[in-house]
């Protein structure tokens, strides 16, 4: 186990997916309106984003679309915008590692099938693509992406000559996929929202004058302007026709205690504005900040929090102990995805150029400062010692969430194990590594308090899979 | 029928592909020797190109592609065609009528299936598409593309189950396809070509050192620096692996006057200086011309070629008749694919800013004018009053090949008949449209000569296609 | 006086510039550090940018510039900063109204003049560029650019041929230009900053190893990895060479108290993490949150800042007054430069895209919500809105400054009077407009405490101009 | 004197500029037949282009431009085009040695002025420029390009002071620089047109409809649909203003023999559609083949031209020897300025890309080949060697200019003498690098028949230079 820490990575997580679908009634273009709710979801995904829209009253199987690679404000011009025409369109942003052919990736998904054509959007990963992918090559099919909603898609496809309607091909799909995923699908008549029965993956639905929206995030129907109307229970199906919108249950657990909620999504993914199956992200981040205050206090002049996702967290630490609030970084927001990272030095650092202290605001001080979570440790070290340099007197960090230890196979990038800073290390190396003059992370069993007592996945803290891990790491494989 | 030519409208007929194929047995990197070939392969498509490459010695399944609207060096930089690594590898250029997600049409067409990865490049039209589509849809199959070479991909995908080679599988399909069709496949070990029966689309073998290539037309050999082997025969299917080359004849017609190779790859779409089946294209062009002037001669005094590929023909016109050769066209080659065309008025139409005519070359001159053909007419009618307003004392044209007068379902984009300037119309009718002297055409049964006895399939000017036709008109049908 | 806001306007005010330039003893190329110093300066211009580099060592004259429209991480590729070769160099990032030729305006303005060549960045404004470009056109000077910074390397270059050295130049220019300016220039071997003699602009000095810089905010210094050495004084030459830094301060006014700080830097448009002439800007922000809590009191259960610039404040006013600090408001930090603006409804604005309410954050609660400033009010009004919507019981607005009134001649885009909210309007109908239950504006004569003393510029505020302000409003005139 | 050539290198000449302007009384915009008439210069050069407009009934000073790096097609979209208004304005097309800060150098110069704005295109060459930049710099000039035209754009302005008119302070400048130029000045309500006494740049007028033009070359008139009116004559000033055409032709030479065109401008340069001075381009090229046929004539099969320049002297010789012309080269016009060159080899050379042999028309021949010129002679030995590769039985070369011995300073980019093919060699020993079996020049008394008796500039040629050369070379000496 090396003492040393390798600098010349990336720090930061990634989510994979966000999805949006939108029906408006009326008859009214929707590409603008999907536009800006991807713009909501931007954080869940910045490698490549897509809109694909259909005209309910025109001919079937006319579909346009319009994917790219990078942020939704690097692919989508007017031009492109005033020429997608339609009254019902599903959108989609994405991680991915990169690779040159990764622009086959993007999404939504758009095919011609048996009935006509499809549009389909997702988040997630499934446990069991491998196989399935396996099968359906044995019976003669093609992929041309490396994603599983081509899986997916082949199934949904299969299944819709033998059933009635495509809600119910979605239906008969779900009973053979396993894993995390929440959709959306476009037909040339319907918006169908979709999501595991474990939950793993938020999904809600929102309603705007005579629009009904299905979106990964809350936050993205504040964005619109339209009402929340409710979540999309773990397992159930949505389908939104002309005649209103229905819903088929019966695929969700008899016994909710089995759903499974990503707890990553309450720590650090989602925005904290959202709100998911009636939990606050940003509620349960002050309270996971509070807990620490209890289980971990230290006497200390200022609480800070490590932007953005630190905040939080460093506000409820703050409210329980009645430590001042304190900001101490000034994050630059101009450091965009095609900036280029300098040759490492510790002079000029990637996190030098996006975090600065406020020296002011620091010196001389005992300093908690919190965050979300630690990785492989590089980053939290340089922002240790960016404190002192400052003129900290301490620095006792605190992490709203417990250590890292398992890999994550539903849809969530964690490197591997050796890579992780907590892995076959105490708590006390950890903090030597950092620099830090105390460590604390939160207490595994606070999980259940952020959620509320929701039922949550805690995997990759714990090793309790809700759902049989693959038996090979199928991560990557099918990477071209 | 109107006496009135639309000028608002494009007049060239298009291609539509160029394949090329390449396996370098000493494992160099053959990824810009592919890009330099489909430079010589760019008139026949503008739309779009792509690269896919493999490692025949690294691990199964690894292609990198790169594709992408517009031409060649538009669509690669020198950072894309270096992070192109493998010593087998495809390209193709495209073109097709445009649209917002023309790009997901883009060849070659890489998938998984269930033997690893295929890479795909296909220049021609199948005319059971359609059927082959709806079968393979009925079987729970999924398009993501509108072209053909998807159908052809899905049913070797199905027969690599039941054969024992790719090669194998190919040949089973090709039982199948039915229409034009010249086809490079790209296996994790192994490059295969093939050539449908009837022979539509040209298709030869060249060698460079210890690379075997396989391309739609020759000239593409002499800009890489390799020789010409031999053409690949109507119905064969070639296999280049480490072991050297194989040939498979099986479902070549037993009565080769069944072949039909598409004329108007002599008359217009290839290179002058490529050689198909043993006949060059440029000597059959002089042919043409003169045909021309034995059997429609005029009295003038010089005879010019509209570029670029008139002048062959008009060249073999003088050869023949004896009145002199000259040179009355300016060609704009700067105007390039993206250029702003002027709002249709006779001061500034795109023909004029394409072309211009060398007053001094036709002043107090009658001339005799050759092109290869006339579609709707509006460009021909043009250039014949800008040569009088140059003073041309009389304008003679004489066409190298037969009017058109009927669709082509094997891969040529002719406009409908009642869009083609000789349907329902005698020559004197289109003569005055032109508002030329005199109007000739070739003699249909000099096409034979042209093509030195080779079978060829003369549909668009005859009516008898090698191949019942479609009963429906299925071009352009699976546009999204 | 209309009552009502046109909402369909931005609002956020505009920064001119800001330079950089560093000198490399060591003889390192500065390219990169000069471009991970302007993403630290971003924030004080997103239009365009640029970077000029010479080499100390080379030939005289070579200079290696490149420019753009755009922020740092558009304008500059891996590519073109490999290709700025030089030891010494100058950067500039700007704000200015659009316009299809603005690129020419783009700096650091880069000629050739008598004793060879300069790159010049410029931060300011001057209130006699009119008379001054007036006097040098009739002595047959052409201007090529409508920037200020032209007149000044006019002045330099003709100073230059009865001067011994670049510096005295510059020095015998600034007795005749007049106004706010902070400048870097290098010559072939000297690298100069200098300020006016009011020191409206701020200007540092820092060190590296063996490098030293010259920049606007000591911010860039943190980020490059520098150490701050001093603020050049207002009216102080510094001179830069291989054998150390020279000054002059002959220009500097014997009277300090005539010096003239921009109070707005402190108030709004400096990074928080800047020092100015040893007052920290995130402190003067505190210091006038606090005395908002002393001057305006009122009772409520939350105190929030509109990110990011009103937070300083906010965090003060509650550490003032006992009120818990909160964060009421998520930033989407993905909405660029680029992205399409909405039409104007409530729906969809700009607004709502880059800025939503927590309302769990704020339901149920009076809440203070601090900003920095008002200008036209329209932005304040909606916030104020969604924090109704999203529950707040009461809206408190404190602004951290004083209200508007009169427009700013030395480089800050105030818009016209008629346009500012606080125009003509009493502090009650102001609050009506904005739909608040309370508001208060900083006292005007709390801003010699936030800059702790040192003479500022006050006139947006007060009326009273540190230098006469010219007769007709020059601004703007010198577009093309 | 090496025996070797360096296939390293690029042989073409390059043209340095092209020049038109406009005029519209009617008060339509003129940008887009700019554009159009843009195009047809593009031959004069490929590295940057801009267009510039005005309104003569608008604001005096308003002049909308844009300019960039590329072609005309790259440059110019819709978008940009329409946002170009204006009656009056100045286009251009420039070629320069390639750099990073070119793009300063594109032309038209738009400046401010002591009597408002002017827009300037240029083509040519000063001789005395580094003087008159010495002097204008010590009189307190900056330079921000390294352009001619800025030297000009000095002496217009300060002559204005002075002069009661535009069009006189351009005579007066005329009066002081000395070398080539053909010149369109826009004022804000005058175009202004300007040849040098030597008239070394072609220059005419042309009329459509209500329109004035002054351009380059007259192909560009047929282009847009405007009529040739006539030549701008050597030394003259014309002057179009909304009351019509004027003409000062007070620095003629009185002595028109010292009139000095470029010889060049019609042996290579010009398109073969252009007539300057009454002297058709394509006659003179004939003219040229024709004298090669007397003066070293050979016994062959079939004569050819390499592409383009070439074919107009081969019809000519053919014309005049009696032997058939011929095709032998097909071009690829695709191969753009942006194509990615491959690293030298002879299997893949640039020649080889650009150019292929028609085998059918050249084996077992005797060929004449006939090329315009010769620099380094690189692309002549790989093309007289693809012709006995393609099975030529003799390859006899004919330059249809005289040997290329001096450099040029009037605006044509010829590489130093030792890079010269013919610089200290025999005709001998430069066939035996070409591979040829026979070489002959144009006898360098023909170039006035070539001409017909217009007096000329031969200087590359003969060293007879109409204007004394500078003492230093002066070319490139002010690149950045």
């Amino acid at each position: 186990m090396s003492n040393e820490l390798n600098f010349n990575i990336e720090e930061e997580l990634h989510e994979e997916c966000g999805v949006l679908g939108i029906y408006d009634f009326d008859g009214g273009d929707v590409a603008s309106t999907i536009y800006y709710g991807l713009f909501a979801l931007q954080h869940r995904g910045q490698e490549s984003c897509g809109i694909a829209v259909s005209d309910t009253e025109g001919p079937k199987g006319k579909v346009s679309a319009h994917k790219g690679m990078g942020l939704c404000n690097e692919v989508f011009t007017p031009e492109v915008l005033e020429g997608l025409h339609g009254n019902i369109g599903v959108g989609h942003v994405r991680y991915s590692t990169a690779g040159s052919s990764t622009r086959e990736n993007a999404q939504p998904l758009v095919l011609n099938y048996v009935k006509g054509t499809l549009a389909m959007a997702h988040n997630g990963n499934l446990v069991n693509a491998p196989e399935l992918r396996r099968e359906l090559e044995y019976s003669g099919a093609i992929f041309q992406t490396t994603i599983d909603s081509e899986v997916i898609a082949y199934h949904v496809a299969r299944e819709r000559v033998k059933t009635p309607s495509v809600e119910a091909a979605v239906a008969n799909a779900m009973k053979k996929i396993v894993g995390a995923y929440s959709l959306v699908v476009m037909s040339p008549r319907k918006l169908i929202g979709a999501r595991d029965p474990y939950g793993f993956k938020p999904l809600c639905i929102g309603k705007r004058d005579n629009s009904y929206i299905i979106v990964s995030e809350s936050c993205a129907l504040d964005t619109i302007g339209a009402e929340f109307v409710r979540d999309v229970l773990p397992g159930e199906i949505v389908t939104i026709t002309k005649d209103g919108i229905a819903s088929d249950t019966s695929l969700c657990f008899k016994e909710r205690s089995r759903e499974a909620r990503c707890v990553f999504e309450y720590i650090y993914f989602a925005r904290p504005d959202s709100v998911f199956d009636g939990v606050s992200v940003y509620h349960s981040r002050l309270c996971a900040g509070r807990a620490l205050a209890v289980d971990s206090p230290v006497e200390a002049d200022v609480v800070v929090g490590v932007p953005e996702s630190g905040n939080a967290a460093a506000l409820g630490y703050s409210l329980q102990s009645g430590i001042p609030y304190g900001t101490a970084f000034v994050k630059n927001s101009y450091v965009g995805r095609t900036f280029i990272k300098p040759k490492q030095s510790y002079r000029e650092s990637s996190v030098r150029i996006k975090l600065n202290v406020l020296k002011e605001a620091v010196v001389g001080k005992r300093v908690i400062m919190i965050d979300d979570s630690i990785v492989r440790g590089t980053t939290s070290a340089l922002i240790v010692n960016m404190l002192r340099e400052a003129g900290a007197k301490e620095v006792h960090v605190r992490i709203s969430a417990p250590p890292f230890l398992h890999p994550c196979y539903f849809g969530t990038d964690i490197p591997d194990e050796d890579q992780l800073i907590a892995h076959n290390r105490s708590i006390d190396e950890i903090r030597d590594l950092l620099g830090a003059d105390s460590l604390s992370y939160l207490n595994i069993d606070r999980l259940n308090e952020m959620a509320e007592g929701l039922p949550i996945c805690t995997a990759c803290f714990s090793g309790n899979y809700p759902i049989e891990p693959p038996k090979e790491d199928i991560r990557g494989e099918y990477s071209r």
